[in-house]
């Protein structure tokens, strides 16, 4: 096992190299880029379909989805309406900042004001692979629990904005949000949080509003 | 990253070394153990929590958890009644043989029948690793949606018995169990499954016989 720390690093400081490449890249066209990560089933493609169909009128949209197989969710974020490209890692369990490279160059970045990237679902890695994106964003889901933002310390940690979907089963699940809110105040003091149901559409205006802030502001 | 292959290789091999060491100790004092993987918030410590309550005249009942921070779920395993031993991987997505291994010599095994190893939340990793324990098991969760049997093959290809937990939720999200099912049978034929809710009770009963029967079977 003592070999193994080096190699670690090793991989991880290539990856960051790539990570600035991506984002250099991104920037040279003014793209704006977020990372999407969440666990399996929280609503990461559920998020994705309503933004692109929110916003269409509005932005340029492109989706990179990252899974470990199948075409599932670009097939739903095409449907939807967006430019899409699947990513199967394989088996990896996370996206890293050479898949994102490899997956750029099949878009014609002159083309989108905003890229979505769709990381594996999986509360644990995403976070130590940086991709060169704009923001790392996390859906936090109401049916996993409101203990999550204190058992998974690193990416609540780590992220610049936090989505907190199904709002719509809370009356439905035990789950205390000011203890919840409270795990994230203390990891990420501050960190805007925007409460939605993708299933009745709450507070999805608001996220679009702040999406396309985050864009126009990049424009300036 | 030509380097890395031989590396995990090596890693994966020494685990499976270690895995067997574990499951020899554990028949020798006829343990029956399951290693209970799931995604974040799934019900992993929920349905520990109903397991020791509903088994504890009937089996002697150790509980080790897993997880990246925090002593939360073994505090809960304990409050119901289990001798609960916390493991805290420091980062690391899953658990492996070798923490096992230390967990085991913390617990006097002529005591116990029944041993449930909660690994961390994460529906990719933890499959990689054996543990040494007779039976993998995982948790689906209702409102993780239907189409994660699909996307998350090589967990569903590797588990003896699937619990899928929730059932109260059906009514609140959209979930096709027919086509969830058939991704299922596709990659675990004939693979036993538990359809239970933690919250209403539904279905405990069935996993509870299910339990009795594994842990009896190997002491005859």
């Amino acid at each position: 096992m003592i070999q193994r720390i080096p190699v670690v690093e090793k991989i991880l400081s290539a990856n960051d190299r790539l990570a600035q490449e991506n984002r250099a890249r991104l920037d040279t066209y003014h793209v704006f880029s977020i990372n999407l990560m969440a666990s399996p089933g929280a609503g990461k493609t559920s998020l994705i379909e309503h933004t692109v169909r929110g916003l269409a009128d509005k932005l340029r949209l492109a989706v990179i989805d990252g899974d470990i197989a199948t075409s599932l969710d670009a097939d739903r974020a095409a449907a939807a309406g967006a430019a899409a490209i699947q990513i199967n890692t394989g088996g990896e369990c996370h996206l890293d900042a050479v898949m994102l490279q490899n997956a750029l160059t099949q878009l014609d970045l002159s083309a989108f004001d905003f890229l979505i990237v769709e990381n594996v679902g999986n509360l644990v890695c995403p976070i130590s692979f940086q991709l060169g994106t704009h923001q790392n964003i996390l859906i936090a889901s109401i049916p996993e629990g409101d203990d999550k933002s204190y058992k998974y310390p690193t990416i609540y940690q780590g992220v610049d904005a936090l989505v907190i979907n199904k709002m719509d089963l809370l009356p439905y699940v035990s789950f205390n949000m000011d203890y919840f809110l409270r795990g994230v105040e203390i990891l990420n003091p501050g960190v805007i949080s925007f409460p939605i149901s993708c299933r009745t559409g709450e507070g999805l205006a608001a996220w679009f509003s702040w999406v396309i802030k985050q864009v126009f502001e990049r424009r300036d």
